[in-house]
């Protein structure tokens, strides 16, 4: 009999009623109260693939829950600050929030390591990384001075290297190319004279068309389709920059601490699900699109960067991470982290993964 | 004296009383009924990776339950029926099982269909079959007359070709070749000419050792390291029979039925994040331990099949397939979603994840 059970048959003073009373209290007063938390999310409403994961998520910890747990979703049209998302849920006026962990680098540098980084691993690579490689811990290490607990918050699958109007056969061609890609592959192109620019999403294909701009990024086939610009582009490069473009949920460490232990655990699960679950979509949405595109536009040819290019660009990258690392301790253990792990797992993708898609291409 | 304490004194002493015990018979009827369902497993105690599948899934579903849905995990050595496990569950004597789909082929040849294929998808892109590509409606087909449920319940990652003590260099060095592979891959080599057998795991070292075998797959180096293969054969050849091993979760569907629906979404997600947790430890435990492989037996060497005899291995597969189809609506269809599925899905794995580990691997 628990101590909760003892004081109550002291008050009551009967036996009968007791045990079923202690269940009303309980069930009354903590189990059926129902949490209602509002989640900020960086995307337009509707966004394909990123709005599916918010409301995935949020059903999941729904059902679960038997309603006890509701989340408003409120989308970039709502709250207006798609890259004030980190602001808001720090301060409380949302509970949680929905987006990409490098948007917040120039406020917090160490953030850009929890999305994907150039030549790093690949998503089920990173994965594991977060959760048997010691990711989570660095990731709590960055965030938890800023009231934030993060974590994953879906994959985007590998991200291509881009549309591209001219072939790029030479570190040369990079000289002067004006490119829309933003963050920190951004500042590796700029390290080999490449011109980096950002241009509002609305912009990028009467850009890219009326040659404002050589080339662009934007994620894969899983979203690029809907963008058109494979009608305009002849090149389609494979990717370096972001190999496992991973988003993120943030929550508020108040309104978590508030939480009960079974919606704690709860909503873990259901971001953590809503995550892998995203991975699965845009795999599925990526080799849906990427068959819809070459069929309707069998042109489109698909070119990987000469192998002087890549080595150059990894060379610019491991500059510039080194240049971080010498100014900030925490950035160096992320970055050692990072770099041991995938020394350690690469090997055995190279024999599984690698092995067998090249096996099954020759035939 | 508590809060809770304080109010129900309050409620006592009044007419709510009645009110408030109606509310405790709700409660203790539906919301607060615990659940106790009995899983057998196949594998032994504490088997790694696969019985932490379980453990996690059943962990899961009591944290989110508040203890409300309690699972009772049985290893084989309790039940004493590791493949008796479709048929226990069937019948009731067991609430849930997990296994491997392929198990029961011999009772039902379609189950064969949803754990890997030989030439088949890899992880993901499997996912995505199941749950966006028509995989989990097809497995409901096969499973539902047998009053059962059957969900993805882990991933291996691609599984090795094997630990081989002599090299492969041409279809006739498959003559006669005595080899433990078991299931679909043991007839397609037996089409070539190899004499596959099953023997108990507890025996195969000393087989290996001895030479009373000449070769042998396991499962990858997960799970092969503790079984000391890499110490007594000279080759480790790559996948081509298992790329993406999936485990089940099995449900009778009576206890299904009298879950309320709240369990029911907390059981079928715990069951849904076990398996891709599965995979995600697959992945670290394989790199880890074929760094350690690498490591300490430096001589082990690496060996994909020559074109030939893979081009061979897949046209037996392709015969023996063509086989099931013709005799059986069902495996046509089964076949035809899944050669559909991946001939949509790998192309984009070409240029996304088999175009970054090349580029990558020649850095």
């Amino acid at each position: 009999m628990s101590l909760i059970q003892k004081s109550l048959k002291r008050v009551l003073k009967t036996t009968a009623v007791v045990a079923a009373m202690t269940f009303v209290v309980t069930s009354a007063n903590a189990a059926e109260k129902v949490y209602r938390l509002k989640l900020a999310e960086t995307w337009g409403p509707n966004f394909p693939i990123f709005g599916d994961a918010t409301k995935n998520m949020a059903k999941m910890a729904e059902e679960m829950s038997n309603g006890r747990l509701q989340i408003r979703i409120d989308s970039a049209n709502k709250h207006k600050a798609p890259f004030g998302v980190f602001d808001m849920v720090k301060s409380g006026q949302y509970d949680m929030g929905h987006s990409a962990s490098y948007y917040w680098k120039g406020k917090v540098p160490n953030t850009l390591y929890f999305t994907s980084m150039p030549f790093g691993m690949l998503p089920t690579e990173q994965y594991a990384w977060f959760y048997y490689g010691g990711g989570m811990e660095l990731m709590e290490k960055v965030y938890s001075p800023h009231n934030l607990m993060s974590f994953p918050g879906g994959n985007t699958d590998t991200q291509m290297g881009g549309w591209f109007q001219k072939e790029i056969k030479s570190v040369e061609d990079l000289q002067g190319l004006k490119m829309r890609i933003p963050g920190f592959a951004g500042e590796i192109l700029a390290e080999l004279g490449a011109k980096p620019t950002n241009i509002a999403p609305g912009e990028l294909y009467t850009s890219l068309e009326r040659r404002t701009i050589d080339a662009l990024e934007w994620v894969g086939p899983s979203l690029d389709l809907r963008m058109g610009f494979h009608k305009i582009a002849p090149y389609y490069y494979t990717g370096w920059h972001e190999p496992a473009t991973e988003l993120q949920f943030l929550v508020n460490k108040r309104t978590w601490n508030r939480l009960p232990d079974d919606l704690k655990a709860i909503l873990q699960v259901a971001m953590k699900t809503a995550a892998y679950d995203m991975y699965t979509q845009s795999k599925h949405e990526s080799g849906k699109n990427w068959a819809s595109i070459k069929s309707e536009y069998p042109n489109v040819e698909v070119k990987d960067f000469p192998p002087e290019v890549v080595a150059a660009l990894r060379e610019a990258n491991d500059r510039l991470l080194k240049e971080h690392a010498e100014k900030d301790a925490l950035a160096k253990e992320i970055q050692e982290s990072q770099a041991n792990y995938m020394n350690q797992v690469r090997p055995w993708s190279d024999i599984s993964h690698r092995a067998y898609l090249n096996s099954q291409a020759q035939q």
